[in-house]
């Protein structure tokens, strides 16, 4: 195949991805609203959501901008770097922003139009939910390739070193990383500021339901949905996407050497990744096809043959994409490659992914043991439901990091560092398709949200709810892929970064680099804690909010008035616009600051941080998961010693208790711990050359 | 001075200081009991303690002799191992034995006898509750130096080798270090047992009132006082002195060469830490005599002159040591080192464990800003003080750890890595005082409890509660030289190990090392896991068996008829025996598995234990401590926005359950891991030859 044909191939499955989002959007956009009611209830889910991120956008394009010019200076004034780097860390942040903007006013729109086929029935509902959660996906694959390759094309052509073009590249993926945190930092305090503030407003003023269209802060509980699981996950998985490639391409660089001794084109070494990345677009939109639901059918079923239809097809298609671009065998820095290896650690990669998606489904839904042993627990109250929470939370992190750590020594075996960076790669290839499945989960959320607050008939909540409930699985895995392929893209990213700065060994016994590992290791901890605190913060200032409008609006208790829920959404937009700054810059200074201090120290800091951080991950987002969980068990009734438990006792108040702790350790800072280990790693990497 | 006569004064010094605690001890005997009532009580409380310790060291008998049998057999073979290993073992095993046992069975007297004091005022009481702990302190330093000293002029007239001789003695720390982890874990599980059992049967069952004399569970919540917090502690700080020590004396022989060179005696080389140990113990015993209050003074004065009195003359006696035994200048393996910069080390430990011991305090003192933000939280319920206290408990990571980086940092710049191994001896120097003061805590908890029971004057119980208040803030400084001294003693094993194994370099970025990083950090999380679901489950019986005698026994209810006490010590008891196995087994078994399957794999494992043991302990025992305070907090009385909240309000039971979700991380599992990473890096020093 030509080399050119296939450099411009790339930009084009880009476009392509984009252009199906489009019409998928516009397809969305044309489908019935419903009533007025459910119309106007929508719309100010819509103005909600676009003013947070208008406000949050206004307060990155400041930091961009600061970052950029730092960047370019730093990079000026040395023959090895360019200024340059900052024009890709602009793009990379824009394309980032976009992929939120576009997931986000999408799902939006998908929302109340998922209520309104949710009153005929389920087909048409699944439709419309996933292709809202589609465009999303294919947003985010999208701008990602057009973004990665257009810079690669154009650097190639300015520079003829292909270390110069990655190192450059490199900007495009912090650029990705910050907004991702930015976004997932704020979007996450947005969400479980209103929806933690919702709840409890209920508790703290007698005579205020909990979920009930006349508590105003059920409309700001509804646009978190959209700020933090759409655009927030959309961020987050574009980071991803994008930090698994440039890592690869890092690795791969060292191929070129070889590649041309050999007389192969040397594009195949740092352009694999791509390739399969271009690939895994087209195998997204065909794995779409395969999400389908007959009426009175399990969606689950459509669900699942999407997303395992799209990973088997691609996993052959790995095959041949890797047996046609790579030779059979070739020897780089001492390790010998054959190209059936780099497949195998593609397929450790994916194999990876599904299993620790399993294990975080095992622990965390309503079927098994620990789910129901945390329900037992809330019968003795509320203290032992959160100690049997927090340790099922600490549990679960046992099998994943054995995978992950069996994932790491085999894919090496196999195919050195890059096997590594390959693996992460294989677990992504068809975010499209896995990021569709779980926007799809918020969209039917916001859905029943609609439907409970535009007072419809009760089967077309059973409708959402029952799309929303078959979602979890997919989603279990889908979270399963995330924390599996940031822990590898760290590490790839992390390996790419001792290249660039030149550093020898690692050796973990040296007191600067063991000073480094425990600060990193720290880091997810105070991290953790900042995010916590703003939630508790700002669900207080909505607590106060829900109280003062019912004490002020006459009316409002009985249903006779209308709250004034731009209050609450105003409360929770600016709490976490001002609560994200400090989080998020402790990310990107810390690495630096260390880096300055010693290069070793933050090559420690980076093996701290990622043990640390994925750990971390694991535990929050599971505990969080579980507790939530054995709430909706208990609702559902549960017998335990022959007496039944169900909503509105004791026992269920016990695990309101610990669904509420887990609301900000599963949304806010559990997952932003996946974006701040290769957040510090990529920064680690752009200031390599400079250290 | 002559070096065989430093060698035999060690010893004496151990005999001296068991000699003292023995005089100590039969003066405590000596004093009157009280009441009848109160006798009584008392004689449960110490039947029951004594009981556990009977039954827990009948599992570890058989526990050691398998160990130390696969020990023998494991080293016989090989010309550069003895199985004379096995003795060190039995001894390092039963020294510890030894020391919980004398510790616990003279605070089961002092108890009493301090409740009884306390009658009549506060001085008397006071002193015996201080004698009480003062013994606990000097068993375990006398032992420790008796043993390690002993073993190691057997050793000395048996081998040549100073290497091999210290590899021996290394034994004598693992010994210590598997009584310490069972112990700690078999410990805390029993008291949290007893003490959320006891507190929830309140909850559980109307009527049975929390803190009563009728409660059938408040022996057991007692005798749990003594096996946790007093033999439990005792353990733990024995196995820490111990670790320390060798830690130093095995980085100390690679200074052998250098010494004969330049004609210095060698012994100097590895005998310096137990002369400094020696000394510790004189020192110890004469800060005692500072402890002291005149009536209507204030006891925090006393014990602050005793320690802090006696950490000063230490720092003083030091530099004396040092400077006497250790030549002005030698080089040794390419390091130069000075006396006088070891002595820098030696600060550098002593200020750093102070420092932390700071920061602990400021998390966790009812005076400050987390705690009082913890009660503040508690007006909206029992979600928002548990999300406060885990954010509290996060944070509260961060500056400790940058004491420690910095201590590490700059411990190794003065004296390379005996520089760090020596700062963590710094640190334990006066273990004898320390523990003292820290075991008063317990025994006046007791007293207190004892005088709540025989229903004593309320004014009895205000002394004690005075006496136990005044200990906090010592113990707050114990715990920040517990932490930090196991997390240097850790590493200091850690660079031992890697001598020990011949392994040239640790390099984090190699899979197999980043594979034992992430399982290392991970263990501390199941390890959690596995003690918290202990305690709920043995806290789950506790209940049922409270409420099964307020059921059938007549006359319980109304105080008329005797709660059978026995039964629920009993429930404890066979809980914390059966599950301690199982975290037990994971802190020595692990390390072996791994290390036989790669040696640098385990030299990964131990940097990840140590990050993430150090991380989790300090989260758990800040946020334990906090939640503990902050419910003490509102007892006494707390405003807020001009709202009074105290006992009984809605506002202290949510506080309460942030109370009893900290109990078993605090007094459990957080202090458990303290002794898992240092047992696993024990584990690894022993059976580095091996590999």
């Amino acid at each position: 195949m030509d080399q050119q044909f296939v450099l411009y191939a790339i930009p084009v499955s880009g476009v392509l991805a984009l252009l199906y989002a489009f019409m998928k959007a516009s397809w969305i956009s044309r489908q019935d609203v419903g009533t007025e009611t459910m119309a106007t209830i929508a719309g100010h889910i819509a103005d909600g959501a676009l003013a947070f991120l208008k406000r949050e956008y206004k307060v990155l394009i400041i930091f961009v901008i600061s970052v950029a010019i730092l960047l370019g200076f730093a990079n000026s004034n040395r023959p090895e770097t360019s200024p340059i780097i900052a024009v890709s860390f602009i793009v990379g942040a824009l394309c980032s922003a976009l992929a939120g903007f576009f997931g986000m006013r999408v799902a939006t729109k998908a929302n109340v139009r998922t209520t309104n086929a949710a009153r005929t029935g389920l087909a048409d509902a699944l439709n419309i939910a996933f292709s809202g959660g589609l465009v999303m996906g294919l947003s985010v694959v999208g701008l990602g390739v057009l973004g990665l390759s257009t810079l690669f094309i154009i650097y190639s052509n300015m520079f003829t070193d292909v270390a110069e073009v990655i190192n450059l590249i490199s900007g495009f993926s912090l650029g990705a990383s910050s907004i991702a945190l930015f976004a997932r930092v704020g979007g996450g305090i947005y969400t479980k500021a209103a929806d933690v503030g919702a709840d409890l407003a209920g508790k703290v003023y007698e005579g205020i339901p909990e979920d009930d269209p006349r508590n105003p802060a059920t409309i700001a509980d509804n646009v978190g949905d959209n700020v933090g699981d759409v655009a927030g996950m959309g961020a987050d998985l574009f980071e991803s996407y994008v930090g698994s490639i440039i890592g690869t391409m890092v690795l791969g660089a060292a191929f070129v050497p070889a590649f041309n001794s050999m007389g192969v084109s040397p594009v195949a070494a740092v352009m694999l990744p791509l390739i399969i990345a271009a690939v895994g677009i087209i195998v997204s939109i065909v794995g779409s096809f395969f999400v389908k639901v007959k009426e009175g059918g399990n969606p689950q079923h459509g669900l699942n043959m999407g997303e395992f239809g799209a990973s088997f097809i691609m996993a052959g298609l790995s095959y041949v994409i890797i047996d046609y671009f790579l030779p059979a065998s070739w020897t780089a820095e001492g390790f010998t490659y054959t190209s059936l290896n780099v497949f195998y650690a593609v397929l450790i990669g994916l194999a990876s992914g599904v299993l620790i998606g399993l294990i975080t489904e095992y622990y965390c839904s309503t079927d098994n043991k620990p789910v129901i042993e945390i329900a037992r627990q809330s019968i003795t109250g509320a203290a032992t439901n959160i100690i049997a929470g927090l340790g099922t939370g600490m549990m679960s992190t046992g099998l994943p990091i054995i995978v992950l750590s069996i994932a790491i020594v085999a894919s090496y075996h196999f195919a050195g560092l890059y096997g590594i960076a390959i693996a992460a790669l294989g677990m992504l290839s068809v975010t499209g398709i896995q990021l569709a499945v779980d926007a799809y989960g918020p969209i039917s959320d916001n859905a029943g949200g609609i439907a409970e607050m535009a007072a419809l008939p009760p089967e077309v909540r059973e409708r959402t709810d029952k799309l929303d409930a078959v979602g979890n699985t997919t989603a279990a895995i889908g979270k399963g892929f995330a924390i599996g392929s940031a822990a590898l893209t760290a590490l790839a990213l992390f390996a790419a970064f001792r290249q660039q700065a030149h550093i020898e060994t690692l050796d973990i016994s040296k007191p600067i680099i063991m000073a480094g590992l425990f600060i990193g290791a720290m880091l997810p901890f105070v991290f953790s804690a900042l995010a916590m605190g703003a939630v508790g913060r700002a669900a207080g200032d909505m607590i106060r909010e829900v109280g003062r409008q019912f004490n002020e609006i006459p009316g409002l208790r009985e249903g006779t008035a209308t709250a004034e829920f731009s209050h609450c959404v105003d409360i929770s937009t600016k709490a976490a616009i001002r609560e994200m700054v400090l989080p998020g810059m402790l990310g990107v200074l810390v690495p630096v600051v260390v880096g300055f201090t010693s290069k070793e120290m933050l090559g420690g800091l980076l093996a701290g941080v990622t043990s640390s951080g994925v750990l971390m991950a694991i535990f929050q987002s599971n505990a969080g998961g579980a507790w939530d969980n054995a709430k909706k068990r208990i609702e559902g009734k549960i017998e335990f010693d022959g007496v039944v438990y169900g909503k509105g006792s004791d026992t269920h108040k016990a695990a309101v208790v610990g669904d509420t702790v887990g609301d900000p350790l599963k949304d806010t800072s559990g997952p932003s711990l996946n974006i701040l280990m290769k957040l510090i790693a990529v920064v680690a990497l752009v200031i390599a050359p400079l250290l």
